[in-house]
């Protein structure tokens, strides 16, 4: 920078003369010292290099935290109560080592995204920040807890989680069965890109989720890109979606159903399916267990039958991920069958779910399935692995449903649409 | 059926009188006995019940199939060795069972799908029938073995294998790292409907199958519908695709490149890309071996970090299915980094790829990551964990390539196209 200049304060409007140019638009705080970050009209973030700047000027004074605190509070406002839980939407690139670190400061975060607090009172609690990959079990019990908490409480509108997006199809699924009459909307939300990357896509990610909460859908949802474009969400099914892309704005994908609903920044909601549960005065009931004796197991050619036992020893139950319509190998020395038989008759629970992710498990079609099917294993539909592993271990912590005749009848129980009876055949297009 | 009647030869060619309606077509033969099954002119298969017919007449002899087993052998016809494994495209409809079961035969197979005659002189063997749930690496190892015999007689033009869906992009692979220098097309195919089905997707397979085998791209390839209607086939990189769903015709996808072809019925090819290998007259290296003892492991929230140790003892090499960039659980009780350290200064060899399937793994942006790198655990950047899977058994059948530095070299050699450097960030839309 060749001259110094005034400090504008986060939130300022500002004029920036660089290179001869000008460029407007919201001051906002930079983690990076050499950088100044401004918020465009048309929702973009830009960092401008401040040895390049000539000149600043503060246009118009900007809302202080303090307002911005105040507003949370205006009482004229639907009431959201959001948690932080961690993830990339919540954490921001560390110049000093290129990757990312968490924020955990509501406050900063909340001064990166001004515009949800246009729609709602927003109560933000920060219970604990984690990578999602480093979530277990116990966090998805911390997490049903906090957001039963909220949603019976009748001042709140609905409720969003952000977390990291490794394992958020996992929370998902937990917070689905956890969380039982569900009264009101619950999103979970995210990013790909942290927040200070013009190419962010969290912006969106929270309005949308924003106009989730306040709608009519009791569901558990997860509000994010529907496409790599910035231009709308989609609301997907908890328990049937899924990571599906390392790094894609629209990583996440409903998986053997339809989207509940498309989302617009500006407010606008398609309704796609029209089986959803509706807004209702109703208490939330919080079932939030998990026994962590389960285990998930994928299929491949030349899988040594030995880890069946390795499973026996150490898990009450183990989903399989098998092969096609859900096999495994039936022949030679790899035949995984008699193992399985003499698992389950030691009292291991065995599901079938596909490895293909995508369409119907069925163990009707070809021998393996009928071999498979007659030593006791489990054909789980058209229900997610992912899902499936979730949901075992949520009822193999309730001690009415223990035994594999009661264990099998609730998982296969239709709890919350993890199931699709409907014939849909279909990839997301 | 009111009346007797003659009994028409299959490959006659038959007028037949239902419920006062004329359907004209190929007669086949039928496996339940109270359906006649009249190939149309559209390609399609109709079964009509015979009780129904009121009359059947021949309108002209068809072929036999003895003179069939002449066509095969007309010598004016370019030469494709055709190669039966089993699995639904040599299977029928058990009406019995109601499930399938399979052809071995290959003049049923042949009798069942004559237009490939018409394309080349096609020498049919069936060395043996196998579902591809039981497909097993010694199987791989057998399959390259006769294929590479095939590429080095200077007769063939070209080699088609049909294998079952379940397994065929493990077989696949396998042949894309087991045929060195390869000189001439290598197909794959598959249906995923039985031949005597009307849904059948068998048929527009095979002839896309024979026209890819006559083309001039020496690569291994898995050619099938493209959709799921009957309009044309993708030629797919076969160390670089997935079954992606249990029953739909289009089952197998793109996975992070995009298909070499596509293929319509009537022989015209569109090349989608432009980086294979042409076809040549070197002679092929089968370099035909698996070692047993890889395998592998999918991360999830939860899993216990004992596993590993099951791995160490178990196996020489495991491969991570990392949740999104490539991550496994860093803290608390269910932290597998330091189990994965202690397994690998123990000598096991561990390589990351993505269980999301689609995208790149990446051990810099998040600190699992990176402590992943540390600990020694390799990254395998988009390559398939499937494909990885097996490329990892077939480096360790060799002796040269023992050692985690060597095999790490040449697990990160691109050594038939599995890495895909290109920045392509797509799914197949």
């Amino acid at each position: 920078m060749k001259k110094p200049y005034r400090k504008p304060e986060p939130g300022d409007f500002v004029e920036v003369k660089i290179n001869d140019k000008i460029e407007k638009g919201k001051y906002l705080e930079s983690h990076d010292r050499g950088i100044l970050l401004l918020k465009l009209d048309n929702g973009y973030n830009i960092g401008l290099k401040k040895e390049d700047i000539s000149e600043i000027k503060v246009v118009e004074k900007g809302e202080s935290k303090k307002e911005i605190s105040e507003m949370k509070l205006s009482g004229k406002k639907p009431i959201i109560d959001f948690y932080l839980t961690g993830g990339t939407i919540s954490s921001k690139l560390d110049p000093s080592t290129g990757g990312v670190r968490n924020l955990i400061d509501s406050k900063e975060f909340f001064s990166v995204y001004p515009e949800i607090f246009d729609l709602a009172d927003v109560n933000v609690k920060a219970p604990f920040s984690k990578q999602s990959e480093d979530m277990m079990p116990s966090d998805w019990i911390r997490i049903a807890k906090l957001v039963g908490k909220s949603l019976n409480d009748p001042q709140v509108k609905g409720v969003i989680i952000s977390h990291g997006t490794d394992t958020l199809h996992f929370t998902a699924a937990a917070l689905s069965f956890m969380l039982g009459k569900l009264s009101k909307p619950v999103i979970l939300t995210y990013s790909q890109r942290s927040s200070d990357r013009g190419s962010s896509d969290s912006r969106l990610n929270l309005i949308c989720s924003a106009h989730m909460a306040l709608s009519d859908m009791a569901e558990v949802m997860l509000v994010g890109h529907a496409t790599s474009n910035d231009d709308y969400c989609y609301a997907l099914q908890g328990n049937k979606c899924r990571k599906m892309h390392t790094s894609r704005r629209d990583a996440f994908r409903p998986i053997n159903c339809k989207p509940f609903a498309k989302i617009w920044k500006d407010g606008k909601i398609e309704n796609i399916r029209e089986d959803f549960n509706q807004r209702n005065k109703e208490k939330v009931i919080v079932d939030a267990v998990f026994d962590e004796k389960v285990s998930l197991f994928k299929a491949y050619p030349g899988n040594n039958s030995k880890v069946i036992d390795y499973f026996r020893k150490n898990f009450k139950g183990l989903v399989v991920e098998g092969t096609g319509l859900g096999h495994v190998s039936t022949n030679g020395k790899f035949n995984l069958v008699p193992e399985l038989k003499k698992a389950i008759e030691k009292g291991l629970l065995v599901y079938m779910t596909p490895q293909t992710i995508y369409g119907r498990v069925d163990s009707h079609v070809y021998s393996s399935g009928r071999k498979l099917k007659e030593a006791g294993v489990v054909y789980l539909q058209d229900m997610l692995p992912e899902t499936a592993y979730v949901k075992l271990g949520w009822i193999l912590a309730h001690k009415q449903w223990r035994g594999s005749v009661a264990t099998k009848r609730k998982m296969l129980e239709n709890i919350s649409k993890e199931f699709n009876p409907r014939l849909e055949n279909k990839f997301l297009e």
